[in-house]
């Protein structure tokens, strides 16, 4: 059968689920309402690919799945994390996600709040289960996630909505929302694979690219949703100089994948899925 | 000058507290409001015992506190994010802290989410940068931390304040929210002196103990605050009992500590002042 970047999403969401699955706890363990709470987010049907980027990485520079494993759950976990944390009454106060009940309505606020605090804290706890280069990992997911990454990208979201914003919040918001967690997923992949300063340097960059026009793409699907008022790209910059700009940022992605000719088929196919995708 | 505990503390808390000023982001760093709601937080003015407890138990193994530092500075982090997670409405809704406003209450529900997020993500960072076993240091914080452990704890506290709670529930909750940490400051400072397996369970142990006995010393003070209505094992099984209990765990804590000789000075006296504190 010919390689497909859907078989290849297929199969790494496979086998990352068989660990996720394998590093939480059932609801046999106490307390079940927490147990329950996290497995119900985490199995939520995402499509994983932030998982698939880490793996693509690792491989792409002749590394293995199974080393790429725990870093690649653990990128899924901390992902969870804030889409949990986010939906919370005080932050975007959202009742659904993915179509079901998000998790605070499910499980109640604290139960919610409590299920995202273990679920960021299972996420290092895998990070350092891997066999290569574990404390690296951590560091390099805890840097992308923290105050300086992903939590920072928030607090200027909740702000930017909040209040007029213009094109520079917008940058610091996709930069760090978004962009430094697509960054750590590849550059903990290629960590897995020993990588050398150079490729962790251009692998980093096609994170970072390929997270920024993901955010611009996702804020121009939501741009069809007349019920979405959150902060986005759209409305600072227009659909049209958007949509051109995730298209540069793709090719700007797929440049950085250069040195590593074929090896990096899968990253370029997921890059131009991620700008391709219509959901 | 004769050694003695309070300058022991004094010390202990002077050098967390240069690490702390360290590692944080300043409020010139953006977003300003995140970075000095995770500051407020954490120089509140908390007595630092964890990290002495860290220092301690690496000092009692012949390490030193300097590289103790990053692990003694990692479980400050994360005692002070379970601090601001708790005091949120939708958990014990607590207006104040030490005396303060709670962080919530300073900066917002959002913000002091999100900076109880950055202090748990910090925490992971600060121990994986640990020049000793950085990685097993990541693990141990993490287990202790996590639903098996801490928010574990938390779940069962939140439940047990609604209905009637008995004396196994109390025990899950005060090895989970308390003692767990307790084990993991102890652990962490013996990992960072290249413990074998005998003196870390040795001091496993002593930390376990002198959490069991924190906690029950904890409730029994607040057991004279009208205002307080939260779990207590004073409620459970009645000051006297808890009182003796706490006595004889810290028995058991001293205990745990014969191994060590004088070495153990230091921990022994912390378990000492635990037991005898009055705030």
């Amino acid at each position: 059968m010919a390689w497909t970047i859907d078989s290849y999403l297929t199969d790494c969401r496979q086998v990352v689920e068989g660990e996720l699955e394998r590093v939480l706890p059932t609801a046999d363990e106490s307390p079940a309402v927490l147990h329950e709470a996290m497995r119900y987010s985490v199995f939520a049907g995402g499509k994983r690919i932030r998982p698939a980027l880490t793996f693509a990485a690792a491989e792409c520079l002749g590394g293995s799945r199974q080393a790429a494993l725990p870093a690649a759950a653990a990128i899924e976990l901390l992902h969870t994390y804030t889409l949990i944390h986010d939906d919370l009454p005080c932050m975007d106060d959202d009742d659904f996600r993915r179509g079901r009940p998000s998790c605070h309505k499910a499980f109640g606020e604290a139960n919610a709040l409590l299920a995202g605090d273990a679920l960021l804290t299972l996420a290092f706890e895998t990070a350092a289960a891997s066999s290569t280069a574990p404390a690296a990992i951590v560091r390099v997911l805890a840097t992308a996630a923290g105050s300086r990454g992903v939590v920072g990208g928030q607090v200027a979201d909740l702000a930017a909505t909040a209040q007029q914003a213009d094109e520079a919040t917008m940058r610091f918001i996709h930069e760090h929302k978004t962009a430094d967690l697509f960054r750590a997923a590849v550059e903990m992949g290629a960590l897995t694979a020993r990588a050398n300063a150079e490729s962790l340097a251009a692998l980093s960059a096609f994170g970072r690219a390929c997270g920024l026009a993901f955010q611009m793409v996702d804020d121009l699907l939501d741009a069809d949703n007349p019920d979405d008022h959150s902060f986005s790209c759209v409305h600072i910059m227009g659909a049209e100089r958007a949509r051109a700009y995730a298209t540069t940022l793709t090719t700007e992605a797929m440049d950085a994948l250069r040195p590593f000719g074929d090896a990096a088929a899968p990253l370029r196919a997921l890059a131009k899925r991620l700008l391709e995708r219509t959901s």
